[in-house]
């Protein structure tokens, strides 16, 4: 760990004030000239410096025929070349004076055969000049606070909260899209590659120290210092969380792993204990991974794993409720006060259990207001689970009715959606506890991506709301909220 | 059993000529009036006679005072009324003849009390006049083939096949959307209630005979007639798969199903052991539900477990390796044969184990057409599980360019799409073997859901595409393919 974030050997790979790029050219056939233009597309205000040894300008910047002909030395250089002529670039860039380098180019260690011979030889190019090097076969960086993103998809979305030090690159820059609907981003992602000098704990250092970064997240095919990850990773969690997924632990993924990355995996207990010592919070899957930052990322603390469901329908009261049990959740009775504040909310076919089941009988305005204001107030419980189903096809059906035009329809429902929004999302503010949502209408309808937009993570389903609790509560295990 | 469809209790109920309406009105603030809407809305060929003690007509429909009043008995009667008056108009609707009756009010077992009596009483005012009832506390019946919705939501999207027998009067209405969005949809869908005469069995003998119906979903809270559940399972999953999901096994589900519609929930053993001895498929969540559903509705059945995994980045393959390897999928060595084929497309940085991961650096169209049709041919393998990522932005960065106009990249972007969704799905018919893909983008992205609409299955992320598969060998172990 270091004092300060300018210290990381990443600070100027993820900030860096000016590039050289080997590899882009004018046809766009060529991988390089791809992460070229994603770079172009993120905006990035340093300056670039193509180097070609025949084209005059590359994607209509000037180009230089040798690294050696640039008018400063850039603070980072990223190579996109043929295996077989990486080692004499780096050879350059540290003649140049370069100290940082990302070698996107593939064909090292994890070809195995002569490909191990020259990850050595780029090893020892490295070490001689004091060259700090990102992979290689990796995609890079995306730094979009910075308006920096070298690998090959443009990125869609704002930058995050997220921090990514990841094995693959694909989940650096494939998952852009995915993170952008459920309204997340990336602070920084760090592809690691093959790890020949700067590696998974490097990144993680960084990103503990990184302002934009509220929880980590890592992509791990196997991890070869084991001993510095969990001193590294006890360090940072009491003040941010981290989030793993480990592929390695099944004899199918170990395989995988190893032809990818060239990577050691190890057996899933081993990691799974790792982690547990360290204060790492395991996620089974990619999807789980990206749950369990969101959640982490932002919402409190829970004091414990007591839950209470709202809902005004009885299937999804008792699937979440089932859900829950099989996260390690528990669903508390409510409180006599709770009980008696709700009485005026419940129908006679409606249920004053947990999940507290309303049904859909009274002022749709109360599911957003009066009721979670009452039972976030529940002192029997530390969460609040509610069931989202707002059948936007119902109220226009109504308002049409009503005899309201398409646009008077359109504004009503818009504004509908916001005080309902803005109503559960206050809660947040006036009550120091967790309120997740779930659905089974898509995320990225209006309602629902008003509440996400507003801080309420709402998935799809209620296992995934479940487990992604339950990972809240593993975390205040570690780093207890404040009494 | 029974020989025809005509025979189900269920018939008339999912395919009525005509239907008397008790309880809408010209309020849209009363559920019946809503319920009445999504009937016009399905566009319901048949007769409605809407029941009224005071309006002459109720939206736009005739009304009439009494059920006594109409001018022939009608197939079915629809009852959302307030519960102190259901038994009453039970009574009417036996005198009247009618002998098919949905009664979707609640207020009775599962509140308790003199709820219980009122359902005694219900069940005996039934039995006098050999009226069949569906529910009570119930949302009655989806048959969009019939052009039939008697349920609170409008319907989304087309039918389809899977038929859905639920405790849950939310899981088939309020799914409508999500079901849609997964180019899925409901062949009939039932909403059982407090089952206090038809029950799950009764419909999934239906669903069991429907010519529309490939496989049956079940939402069960508690099983009453456990013995009868099992033969009759027994007797059908022979020619449909059935997948399951049950609720009631955590405590935390066993208490909420039973305040939902009074279930008496088991151990959640006991329930394994009866799905596993009647061949049923267990799902884990409401997503597993329709994934299960998905793939055993579309696919062949595989001849055992192993599986090939077609990638581009290795990343994705190695978390789909894990994926598959804790879903008790096997990933098999390729044999020679497969290896000598694939040497074309192979880069050096590309590897030829299972994942087949071959970059991105050759032609984009041989991941669709020469790579998988090398592969469905392996032996050593049942299936074919696809990573697709479409860099849509990629391919529009390349055509602008190359100097191409909005419209052109447009056309040229479907037709790219067009040709590899239809390589693709050709393997259906060549091969009898499951393609399955993943993916980490939209499935409403253009890429992805044309290969959906032709009858490929796309998940998103691998661990649901994992245990998708292994449903199929499920299924397949229960009734083995033709060999």
């Amino acid at each position: 760990m270091f004092n300060s974030i300018e210290e990381s050997p990443l600070y100027q790979i993820a900030n860096p004030r000016s590039i050289v790029f080997f590899g882009a050219s004018n046809s766009i056939s060529a991988m390089g000239t791809n992460l070229l233009m994603s770079l172009q597309a993120a905006g990035f205000e340093g300056a670039i410096y193509p180097v070609h040894l025949k084209e005059k300008k590359v994607l209509d910047l000037k180009a230089y025929r040798s690294v050696l002909d640039l008018p400063e030395v850039p603070d980072l250089a990223v190579i996109v070349l043929p295996t077989k002529i990486v080692n004499q670039t780096l050879e350059e860039c540290g003649r140049k004076g370069i100290r940082k380098v990302a070698i996107v180019s593939g064909g090292f260690r994890e070809v195995g055969g002569s490909g191990v011979a020259l990850e050595e030889e780029l090893k020892e190019i490295a070490g001689r000049y004091g060259i700090r090097v990102l992979g290689p076969n990796c995609l890079g960086v995306a730094n979009l606070h910075h308006k920096l993103n070298t690998t090959f998809i443009p990125y869609e979305g704002d930058p995050g909260f997220i921090g990514l030090a990841s094995q693959s690159g694909s989940f650096v820059t494939q998952l852009f899209d995915y993170l952008s609907k459920l309204g997340l981003g990336f602070s920084t992602a760090f592809s690691v590659g093959n790890e020949v000098d700067i590696d998974l704990i490097d990144s993680m250092e960084y990103l503990a120290a990184c302002p934009n970064t509220k929880v980590i997240a890592l992509y791990i095919e196997g991890i070869k210092r084991g001993r510095p990850f969990m001193e590294t990773a006890r360090l940072i969690v009491p003040h941010k969380p981290i989030v793993a997924l480990y592929v390695g632990g099944s004899e199918t993924g170990r395989r995988a792993g190893f032809s990818h990355t060239g990577a050691l995996a190890g057996p899933d207990d081993l990691y799974s204990g790792m982690f547990r010592q360290s204060g790492v919070i395991r996620a089974q899957s990619v999807t789980e991974l990206f749950d369990f930052c969101w959640v982490l990322g932002e919402l409190p603390r829970p004091k414990g794993p007591r839950v209470v469901i709202q809902t005004h329908s009885g299937g999804p009261g008792a699937a979440a409720a089932d859900s829950c049990g099989r996260a390690g959740l528990e669903l508390p009775d409510l409180s006599d006060d709770t009980v008696e504040k709700l009485a005026p909310f419940v129908p006679h076919t409606g249920s004053v259990n947990n999940p507290v089941d309303l049904t859909f009988s009274k002022n749709p305005n109360d599911f957003f207001s009066s009721i979670p204001q009452i039972l976030i107030k529940e002192k029997m419980a530390d969460m609040l689970l509610i069931y989202f189903f707002t059948p936007s096809q119902v109220v226009k059906r109504a308002l049409m009715q009503m005899g309201l035009s398409e646009e008077e329809i359109m504004n009503q429902a818009m504004k509908f959606t916001d005080h309902q929004c803005s109503s559960i999302a206050r809660l947040l503010e006036t009550d120091d506890k967790p309120i997740i949502g779930y659905t089974f209408r898509s995320l990225e309808e209006p309602s629902i991506s008003e509440l996400i937009n507003r801080g309420i993570p709402v998935f799809p389903g209620p296992e995934r709301a479940a487990r992604a609790m339950a990972a809240l509560v593993k975390y205040a295990k570690y780093v207890p909220p404040k009494a």
